[in-house]
């Protein structure tokens, strides 16, 4: 039997899958006409290459959770998806690839999305040559960026759009500065949760929610409060569901081995409250293990343990659904005023996100 | 006696110097205001270092000639600057500043306007941790891309403003991707114009002029064709006296060793043309020198005698005079369409600029 929570899970996933496969065919066709119309130095290849770069990164896609944000966001306000909204999707696709390829410059990161990360990719095609692919990584980076600000160009409200998309730029270009900063020393969960917020809600669920209300007429006065309440607490949520599963979930959940926190020494929520609630014993063993690359396996289990025994890992796993849970509560106030069916879309994805712990 | 000329270069340099002074107490308020105002995560400190190294780098400087080319541009309409210029310089030379950052990235320069490249200011802050630094100078430089947005928003033709300044930053991009595959051999001149078109002539003559006229009230199909041929005269010229002063000019002109682009084996107008008609003794000369870091002074004074027997450096400075009067050729168009102290300034500079070399 299948309760009444799956089946709205099952119905949030299957528009989540819908949303992305309409997004794809368009993503698809935008870098068709882009590698045919944009104007390059045509003596040259580097040019096309960085086009090529970014289309295989940005193709290569991963759940579009934003498009599907957007998507539902825009529907909002009377129930149907306006007709502009393919450009305002490309452009949270756009600035989203931005982020990602710089990310990965600056963490190092040799894959992304299951394909090599831009670095890396250019980095294979000369031949190792770390000064020109870093160069060609970050002016295709760059491109990506003003790209995503370029399509939204001639869209009725285009400068209410441009600005949402610039202000959510921004602030994660300081999110991720604090988040280069935050491993020096364990940090308080309000710390946490403002490199959450900057980092990630504003570009992955204020600004898409923001651009969908927008684009359907809505006025940020009126829902501003409301939706970035609601996109932190669903941002919390995951990151902290995010931090749990780095140490407990696998690779084929997560695409990363769950050592890599604990050998980078990244102090996430639950390592930073593993921290806090460690006696001398445990405190000893976490300094010794946190950050090292070169840390045994049994190294790590030990720590893994740690973090069992203080109760940390069960506490965020915990705090995780609660915060989704306030989440759906903060979307319930938006029953009456806005579309229900849409409503219900934004109650049913925090919960099913926390649930992925599970 | 001071002749003709010489009086309209004194204009012309007091003109640029006026509006230099203007323009820096404007950078300066807007970075006090930016600094008081921005919101950031405020349990750390990066993020106030990132809007601290944007800081120095833009208010550093030099001669702020895209801001004069703005300037001057937006009062060929009519004759006066209009009210809402501040802005739209603020967005030139934060656009500028973006630039300069991640151009010093991607050629790792420790100086830049006298001061230390971000990249390198970082690393000094940050001990020499490389990764950290990277990062953060990046982080920087994408701030300043969407902060030159960004100030656009709600002037009168925003849209269109923000859509020249997007333009200006792609083609810019995609001329330093062909940069950097340009030295991997012997390009015809054809195709060095086409550097020069997309690295600098875009967001350095052409983006500021098309900024000066869209404020001014002009349509962008009246005057593209001719601005963008003004520019591209104006950026060859350019490119092609630097070119030269970079192998003969001082260090105290030019802010380089005059030995660098024979070290980096850069390929530019002077070198590709010593190359093309050098003999087979003075090619087995050249290619045994360009590129090569550990040259000793002997080997880059044969090199630059190569390149004056071949009168390559000769052709070249003749040939950076001729696009200047090209460019103030078509300047002079502009008499009795537009206003005729600020079309003398455009006729004047070029010639301005490439007597430069003498």
């Amino acid at each position: 039997m299948v309760s009444e929570l799956d089946s709205r899970f099952t119905i949030a996933e299957a528009k989540v899958r819908e949303h992305a496969s309409w997004f794809d065919k368009a993503f698809v066709s935008y870098f068709d006409s882009l590698q045919a119309t944009q104007e390059l130095p045509r003596s040259f290849s580097y040019p096309q290459e960085c086009l090529a770069a970014l289309r295989e990164l940005a193709l290569a896609g991963g759940k579009r959770q934003r498009v599907a944000f957007f998507l539902e966001a825009s529907r909002l306000v009377d129930g149907v998806i306006p007709g502009d909204a393919e450009r305002v999707a490309l452009s949270i696709e756009l600035l989203q690839a931005h982020l990602l390829i710089h990310d990965d410059i600056i963490d190092n990161s040799p894959t992304r999305r299951g394909v090599q990360s831009t670095l890396y990719r250019f980095l294979t095609r000369m031949g190792g040559d770390h000064a020109r692919a870093l160069g060609l990584a970050l002016l295709t980076g760059d491109i990506a960026s003003s790209l995503a600000m370029d399509i939204l160009t001639g869209l009725p409200r285009s400068e209410d759009l441009v600005g949402a998309q610039l202000r959510a730029h921004i602030l994660t270009c300081f999110g991720q500065a604090a988040d280069l900063e935050r491993d020096e020393r364990p940090r308080t969960s309000d710390a946490l949760d403002e490199v959450s917020d900057f980092k990630a809600t504003r570009s992955s669920a204020f600004a898409p929610i923001e651009l969908g209300l927008l684009l359907a007429g809505a006025d940020s006065n009126d829902f501003g409060a409301t939706v970035l309440k609601y996109s932190r607490l669903f941002g919390i949520s995951g990151q902290m569901r995010d931090d749990y599963l780095s140490l407990f979930g696998t690779a084929s959940v997560t695409g990363k081995s769950n050592d890599a926190d604990i050998r980078d020494g990244r102090l996430t929520y639950v390592l930073a409250l593993t921290l806090e609630r460690a006696d001398a014993r445990q405190r000893a063993l976490l300094e010794y293990t946190l950050g090292r690359q070169d840390a045994t396996s049994e190294d790590i289990a030990r720590l893994r343990e740690v973090v069992t025994e203080t109760g940390a890992a069960d506490t965020i796993a915990r705090q995780s659904i609660e915060y989704a849970e306030l989440a759906a509560a903060e979307a319930s106030t938006w029953r009456g005023r806005w579309d229900d069916d849409a409503v219900a879309f934004f109650e049913v994805v925090p919960i099913w996100g926390a649930r992925r712990m599970l």
